[in-house]
């Protein structure tokens, strides 16, 4: 039974953290985060699948190897990509300052960056904030962690469960951030935002791999905001131990379902906190797409009604135009056949448990809905988008939000 | 010699067009648009590749199968897509009610629509409006027909040219609209808009629909808005022969090359106006991608820097903030080494002949450029971004805008 308990990455026993200024930032904010184990722990991770990869996720995709970490340190306000062989430098340089600091070794440390692309990290001060940083580790360090590490995101966003594995009381927590430059992408293993989880369970490293990828794919994979993905993506998980459990080894254990399903329910919680907390979201949007041929023709076309400009800003507008959302459906790529089509639209409050519904078009034509009605459904904060293609019996989800006037006020002066 | 004329539609022989209100829109705007050749004219044309597809352009698609057409009859207002049978049923009251009209049979009738999807025409408004555009048809009616395809167009879109072919003055003119749900599709025959071109040269009909291909996918099909590819999206040309030069078959004539010239030069010119004319654009932005390995690469990635609301909006707020520029180039799909790459930030005024210049990232790295300087080029109104990969020698490129409030404002409220 999984029970939502406070502390976040410092729930799990053997956890400390601290988020402390070190002026990458404006003055006044947090920037830079650290976690610690007391003990090494298992480590696994996935990481951005663009090209262009931030120099931290270099260090790290090569860090995690070893599948051991102890540490994470991480800077909000500049992202230390594009900066050719000095960005590998200073993400090294990060590394062993860090691990320095704890007296631990350097390849237990992962580093991690989000903000500006192409502007050098301010090596003199990162170096100060880490030592400061190491210096404010506690054991109810996750809200100033989880402060850190946010850019443009409105609130910072943390989760802990506890739940039970060979009889021991085992934690999980976890901080994120993201809120722009966010697009999922189904293939291959790969996060879309920065996300450090830790546990002290005591998981064999291959599982927890696996375990996190499939995770991933099934929650951070499934969120978009702008079809932005980032060159910073990176999302690890720490597990120490220090439960004392027997080493979560197989499959076929009832264990592992209990830990994955602790797993997704803390990525998928972050991953909706995520696009909640979109660049200059009004609105939660959940598309749900059914009755595919497959799970992958159902993302595909989830994934083209999110991302498209001309439903979101419809959204923001509380405009049920639903003929942009079925002409997405349409230039997906998905074989579909609009005449069968039907589309649901649903709204609820933040804290309601269902939505109320109203059916906008069957057998792709309108119901002649009452548009005032509709009006009234999207003045919501939480929108539903179900589409039924009734092609075959697989389904899928996107989780996006509005765009606003917002997104364009916050990225066309994001530097100054 | 290509000389630019004026008149579009109505400059080459035997044509005559008009636009007028019909009630379609609110009060006070032109709605339907007509064209009209005094002799049947052979006739080509390509049409949206969206799994969607207004009852048009299902009834152009089977018209144009014949090879010959007379009339355009299109309405703005309502897209007359999503209307299941009563939308085909209402198109081809389009088509007879035109056809009746102009005593022309029926099959030389082509039918377009542009608006809200999913509404269904106001048929006795339709049928009136036609009778009255076919009254109203004249030489100079041009501008009118120009004005009564618009949407959120800001300003009609006309050109028009005059060529040689076997010795004989021949003209070509068109009309076009499109300012949302615009993107361009690399593969197969389509357009992605309303463009209606019209010539008095005599073209042979496979050759007709194969340069029509081809300038399409060289112009339109090179342009973005919002990536929303649209249901309703038609090009048709007409050739009736009235300038009295001999068919056009070969490829391998000289008539051949000037020809696709002319072609080319309409589409293009119109192709950009709709970049220009973006919903909510304040600038006009070409995107080159230089030196990839393959054209389709590098149309790829300068699709996906064309695309990135991050790019757009930093154009909007003039940031040159090109790490979202290396960034999109990163997740577009191509392999590239982002430590080869070279960005070039390019600005001008709408009439200056050229982009003054600012390299922004060398090798993937910073120049260090007087942040200032790339500031005051993004002021402009016309934006270059040049993207060098260093991978090989083909390049592409994409005509877009930049991503504004009004954007929001527009499409927040359309239907409105």
């Amino acid at each position: 039974m999984l029970k939502v308990i406070d502390g976040g990455v410092t729930a799990p026993k053997g956890f400390k953290a601290s988020g402390i200024e070190a002026e990458i930032k404006k003055k006044n904010k947090k920037d830079i985060a650290l976690i610690y184990s007391e003990v090494p722990a298992t480590a696994a991770g996935t990481f951005t699948t663009n090209r262009v990869k931030a120099a931290p996720v270099l260090v790290d995709i090569d860090t995690v190897k070893k599948g051991k970490g102890q540490a994470i340190i991480a800077n909000s306000g500049n992202a230390n990509a594009c900066n050719g062989k000095k960005g590998i430098t200073d993400a090294k340089k990060m590394q062993t300052e860090t691990a320095k600091a704890l007296k631990i070794k350097s390849d237990l440390v992962y580093v991690a960056s989000t903000g500006v692309i192409g502007q050098t990290l301010p090596m003199d001060r990162v170096v100060k904030g880490i030592s400061k940083a190491v210096k404010s580790l506690h054991h109810e360090g996750n809200d100033d962690a989880a402060s850190a590490i946010m850019t443009t995101d409105t609130f910072p966003k943390s989760i802990s469960v506890e739940f039970e594995l060979d009889g021991k009381t085992c934690r999980m927590g976890a901080i994120c951030k993201g809120s722009g430059m966010i697009a999922p992408l189904m293939a291959g293993p790969h996060a879309t935002m920065l996300c450090f989880i830790t546990t002290d369970a005591n998981v064999d490293q291959k599982l927890l791999q696996k375990m996190i990828e499939t995770s991933v794919d099934r929650s951070f994979n499934h969120v978009t905001v702008d079809n932005d993905e980032s060159t910073n993506d990176t999302c690890i998980i720490f597990a120490n131990g220090l439960a004392g459990n027997k080493t979560l080894k197989s499959k076929s254990s009832q264990d592992y379902a209990v830990f994955l399903e602790a797993l997704q329910f803390v990525t998928t919680t972050l991953a909706k906190m995520m696009a909640r907390d979109g660049e200059g979201a009004t609105k939660f949007v959940e598309v749900i797409v059914e009755n595919a041929k497959t799970e992958k023709d159902a993302f595909v076309i989830a994934k083209a009604i999110a991302n498209s400009p001309l439903v979101k800003t419809a959204i923001f507008g509380a405009d049920a135009n639903w003929g942009r959302i079925i002409c997405a459906a349409g230039y997906s790529g998905v074989k579909i056949n609009p005449d069968v089509v039907d589309i649901t639209l649903g709204g609820k409050s933040k804290d309601e448990e269902d939505f109320e519904l109203i059916k906008l078009a069957r057998n792709g034509i309108s119901t002649n809905f009452p548009e005032s009605d509709a009006k009234k459904l999207l003045e919501n904060s939480d929108i539903l988008i179900l589409v039924d293609i009734k092609e075959g019996s697989q389904s899928s989800y996107v989780w996006t939000c509005d765009f606003s006037y917002d997104y364009v006020k916050i990225n066309g002066s994001y530097r100054s």
